[in-house]
C-alpha cells in the first residue's frame, strides 16, 4: 500500500521515540527529529510506509554509532514472552481446538509492536495478550486450516521480538517440517531478527532464514534473491503483522495476514474494525477467504 | 513554556486537520502538510507552542484564502452548548454549591478543542460534559471563591467556540459587574472570537473586548496595548484552556488557570495528571494555591 497522509505525523512520533532509543542526549534527540521531519517533508508517498521507516532507521542507526538501538528492548520482551509460555501451553493442550487458540495468540502477540506505540510496557503487552479472546476475530479458522493442510511448503514471516515466541505456538500447531520461518535481514525497531529466532527455541522446530533486508515489513526488491526464491517457491505464507501486511498486501502471492489492526489508516485500508484481530487472504481485488 | 519535542508530532498531526478545514482536495492537504513538516523541522523551542501554531494557522488562512476555516465547527459546537444550557442552569441552581459546579462545568467545556484532538465530535464532547464531576478535580474551592471575592476587577480570558457557553455558566456565578472578557482578537482554530460571546450572550452580561491577537492563546506581545493595559490593571485573571496556560504561565500576575489536562506534555510541565479538572494558581517557583 502507498503512504496515506494520515501515516506522516505517526512517523514523526516514531522518529523522536526512535531518538530516545539512540542516546539519552536532549540535543540528540531534537537533532535527530528535525532529521525526521525534513524527511518527511520530501517522502515519496507512493512507497509504503515500511520503506519509509527503513531509510529513517537505517540513518540513524549509522549517524549515532548504535547498531541496534531496540536490543535491549527486544530482549525485555523475549522474556516476558518467555514467562507466559508454560502457561499458554497448557491452555493450547487443554482447548477444544488448539490449532484457533494459538492462531489467537499469535495475532495477540502481535501488540509488541514499538512503531505503533513506542511507549509499550511489558506489563501492558502481557494484559493485553491475556485478554485476546476478547478481541474481535476476523477471519475464518476453517480456510485457515484447509489452506495449512493444502500447502506442501509454508513461509511464516515473523514480525517482532517478544512476539515471535507467540508465533511459535502457532507453528507448534503446523506441520513442521513443512514450515520455513523467515525474519529480518538486520536489526529494525524491535524487528525480530535471527538472535530472537533463537531466544524462542525456534532454530530448533524448524528451518530459519532471513530475508536479507532491514526493512520494518517485507520489501521484496529489499530482501535477498534467495529469500525472494524462496518466497516465490511456497504454497503458502503466513504474514504477520501490520508492516508485513502494508508491504504484501498487493503481492499476487497465497498470502493469510495475520495481525492486529492498530491504527485508523490501516483499520481503512483494509476494511477491518481498530483493534480486531485478522487472519485474512487479501487480494488487490480486496477479496478476502 | 517553552515547545517541547513532544509537541511537534502533535503540530504535524494539527496541520494535516487544518488543511482538511480549508480544502476537500487531497493535493491541498498533502501541501499543507509538506509545508506543515517544513515548519515544523525549523521551528523555535524556544517559543511556547501557541506561538507556532499562530505562525501556522496564519499562513494557512492567508495561502487558502480561508479566512476562517473552523468558522462551521465552531457554531456547531455553539448549538451544542446552547442546547445543554437549560438543564445545565437548572443544576446549577439546585446545587448545594453552585459556584463549584459552575466552575467544574467550565473547565468540562474545555474539552471543545479542536487543537488537541481535531475529531472530537458533539456527541462525545457532550458525553464527556456530563461525566465531568468524575472526573478529578486539581484546585482550591475556597481559594478561588475568596480570590474572586477579593477582586475588585476580573479578566476572564475566553477559550474556544462552543466553550464560551460554559464559561458564562461560570460567570453568571461571578460578580458579573466586574468581569470583563476578552476573546480573540481573530480567528484561529475553534478560538472563541466576538462572534461566539455574542452567541452564548455574553456581551448582555459583561463587558467583552478582544485581545488584538490571532495566536491560539495569550501571547502579550502579540497583543494590542488596549489589552495588555486591560491584563495589567486586572486583579485577578481567570485563564481558560491550556493554550492561555501554555502562554501565561510565567507571567507574573495574578492568574488562576482553569483548563483540562488534555496531554502528557502538559501534564508532566504542570505536575497534575492528565485528565484532571484544573483550577490553579502557577508562578515560575511553582507555587500552587
Amino acid at each position: 500500500m502507498n503512504t496515506y497522509l494520515d501515516c506522516i505525523p505517526c512517523f514523526v512520533r516514531q522518529g523522536l521515540e526512535a531518538a530516545r532509543f539512540v542516546s539519552d542526549d536532549p540535543v540528540d534527540h531534537e537533532r535527530i527529529l528535525r532529521a525526521a521531519l525534513r524527511e518527511a517533508a520530501e517522502a515519496d508517498l507512493s512507497q509504503s510506509p515500511p520503506a519509509f521507516a527503513q531509510l529513517f532507521h537505517r540513518w540513524l542507526r549509522e549517524s549515532s554509532g548504535v547498531a541496534d538501538p531496540y536490543r535491549d528492548v527486544k530482549e525485555r520482551f523475549n522474556r516476558m514472552a518467555a514467562a507466559m509460555m508454560p502457561d499458554l501451553r497448557e491452555r493450547i493442550a487443554a482447548a477444544a481446538d488448539p490449532m484457533y487458540l494459538a492462531l489467537r495468540l499469535a495475532v495477540a502477540g502481535n501488540v509488541i509492536d514499538l512503531g505503533v506505540k513506542g511507549g509499550i510496557g511489558e506489563g501492558e503487552a502481557e494484559g493485553s495478550i491475556r485478554r485476546a479472546l476478547d478481541e474481535p476475530f476476523e477471519g475464518d479458522m476453517e480456510a485457515f486450516r484447509a489452506a495449512v493442510q493444502g500447502a506442501d511448503s509454508i513461509l511464516y514471516l515473523a514480525d517482532n521480538a517478544g512476539e515471535i515466541f507467540f508465533d511459535r505456538l502457532l507453528i507448534e500447531q503446523l506441520p513442521t517440517e513443512r514450515v520455513v520461518l523467515a525474519v529480518r535481514g538486520g536489526p529494525v525497531l524491535n524487528d525480530a531478527t535471527r538472535e530472537d529466532a533463537e531466544a524462542a527455541g525456534l532454530c530448533d522446530l524448524v528451518e530459519v532464514i532471513d530475508n536479507g533486508s532491514d526493512a520494518p515489513g517485507t520489501i521484496l526488491a529489499s530482501c535477498s534473491e534467495a529469500f525472494r526464491r524462496r518466497f516465490a517457491e511456497a504454497d503458502l505464507i503466513l504474514s504477520k503483522g501490520q508492516g508485513n501486511f502494508e508491504t504484501l498486501s498487493e503481492e499476487d502471492a497465497n498470502i493469510c495476514f495475520l495481525f492486529r489492526v492498530k491504527c485508523p489508516v490501516i483499520a481503512a485500508h483494509a476494511g477491518l474494525p481498530l483493534g480486531s484481530h485478522a487472519a485474512i487472504r487479501w487480494t488487490r481485488q480486496t477479496e478476502r477467504v
